[in-house]
């Protein structure tokens, strides 16, 4: 009934049950551990074993998924040995916790990988769902298909802090679409325009800033700003434009205040004229 | 040689004359006058006729668009009589302005539809360029053939304001998602990554968050903010590492700790266990 590595499942808060149930359902023996031992239920119903602490999960599989809170959590719960344990951990946090982690598993025996899940509960298991993986490209290797089946896995480098670098990056870019979205679905609401009716419109403007990319990423590693498609002075204007009018139609204004001001900086520092992409010089600064 | 309505574009900064462009590539006899002349020279070479002054270019066209810096620049260039002639206005500005203009337009005997540019000047007049109108409907419906020459056109409704209301929100959309990239394009870089690289899992990203929006839009409608994909307490526990890692790699923390402002903001409203889309509701506050 079971093929594939054995695998635990520390952690099976939204995210952690998702991992253990596409386990599961990729019919991998899957061994799961939980500081709210009711969290487990569903899981044991459909297949998988509770284990009573965290070290006899761990004993029970070689490929062990942590995904808890944040990594207080995390070396609270690996606290004992990790002899020939691989840990994968998915918890959210900093590159430098990353590597210390990576340093302590090794130190305790086992061998360690890093991840980033850049998808909602409900895409795990799916290709839809990218995780993005750093440490050891071997380990990585040697386990990528049983990772597979949580879903789309990118292997970033052997640096085991690569991956909550490209998530810290991630989160950033996801916050401000959604945050932009957010805001601009109050807006349009001003106008009894509701965020549904907004959306056809929204997605071709992420579509459109979506094609503009791969120059703009070019632009940024050149340091060269052609203002091609319309300068930091116009767009300054539209900002002070939409501040005001946000101000007046009574939504907040301090994601447009805050783009301004960066743009702003910017222009002062002598890019008024150069494309959007000059703003990359901002955000390299403390 | 030509065919269709004769237009007029006044105002030939980068996005004017990519307008002016696609008219002449559409076959339109098209007249075109800027403050600049000389920035007409092009354009005349591509079978444009340069008129001497706003008043003769639209004496010369039925139909007639204007795109310049703002507003002011707007009502400085049509300061005469306008009798029988449409104006198309493509300058960024406010919805109240845009009303205001409207019915100065009418008074002068003239009729209007204002429009938003969602595109750069280079995908004007392909299907890509989306050109968001608002006014009377029938008005569109007359010169929606000659329209469609500058790109995909959407009718939003008769309030002349509604162009630039979703103009204000896709602009602050846009510039979410800009800053966002480019933030995380500058968290990658202190990893020695460079945005090229960044840019694949960045893109996957985007399309991650797209894909939830049609979800995020009926919450955002309906008020009721399910926890299913992570809660806004999750989310701040990973605001405050960007935050705290972005300071110790010495980039710019601003946008996460603005990001990280709002969620607290809806946590302290009593919303830290429900879903990301509870934040709509400070965007909806001054
Ligand atoms: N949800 C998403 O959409 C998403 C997306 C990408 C990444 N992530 C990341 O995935 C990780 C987990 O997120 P989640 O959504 O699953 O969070 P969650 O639903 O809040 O679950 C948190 C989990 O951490 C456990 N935990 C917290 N403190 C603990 C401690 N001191 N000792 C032992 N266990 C502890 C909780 O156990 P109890 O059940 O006993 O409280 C629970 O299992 C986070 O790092 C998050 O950033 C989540
Ligand atoms: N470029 C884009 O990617 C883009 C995208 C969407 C929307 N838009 C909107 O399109 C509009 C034009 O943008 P753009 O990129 O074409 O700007 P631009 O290249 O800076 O051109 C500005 C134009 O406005 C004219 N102008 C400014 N003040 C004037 C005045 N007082 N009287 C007469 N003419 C005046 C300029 O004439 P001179 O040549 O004599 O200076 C020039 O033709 C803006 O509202 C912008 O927000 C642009």
């Amino acid at each position: 009934m079971h093929t594939g590595t054995p695998v635990a499942v520390l952690g099976l808060g939204l995210m952690g049950s998702a991992l253990a149930g596409a386990f599961l359902r990729a019919g991998h023996q899957t061994t799961v551990w939980n500081r709210t031992t009711t969290k487990a239920d569903d899981l044991v119903a459909r297949g998988a074993t509770l284990a009573e602490s965290p070290a006899a999960a761990i004993a029970a599989a070689p490929l062990v998924v942590v995904c808890v809170s944040d990594y207080d959590a995390v070396t609270a719960i690996l606290d004992g040995a990790l002899d020939g344990r691989v840990v994968v951990n998915l918890t959210s946090g900093t590159p430098s916790r990353a590597r210390a982690l990576a340093e302590e598993v090794v130190r305790r025996g086992g061998s360690y990988l890093d991840g980033g899940v850049m998808a909602v509960p409900e895409a795990i298991g799916t290709a839809d769902a990218v995780l993005a993986y750093s440490g050891p490209r071997p380990l990585y290797d040697a386990h990528e298909s049983t990772l597979r089946g949580l879903g789309t896995g990118l292997h970033l480098g052997d640096d085991p802090g690569l991956a909550a670098t490209h998530e810290m990056a991630t989160l950033v870019l996801m916050w401000g679409m959604l945050d932009g979205f957010l805001n601009g679905a109050a807006i349009v609401g001003t106008a009894g325009v509701s965020a549904t009716a907004y959306l056809s419109i929204a997605r071709r403007a992420i579509d459109t800033v979506a094609g503009w990319l791969p120059d703009y990423a070019r632009q940024a590693d050149n340091g060269s700003y052609p203002a091609d498609d319309g300068t930091i002075d116009t767009h300054l204007a539209a900002m002070a434009h939409v501040v005001e009018e946000s101000e007046s139609l009574g939504v907040n204004t301090e994601l447009p205040r805050l783009v301004k001001a960066l743009a702003e900086r910017a222009a002062n520092a002598g890019h008024g004229g150069s494309g959007y992409v000059a703003l990359m010089e901002q955000f390299r600064k403390p």
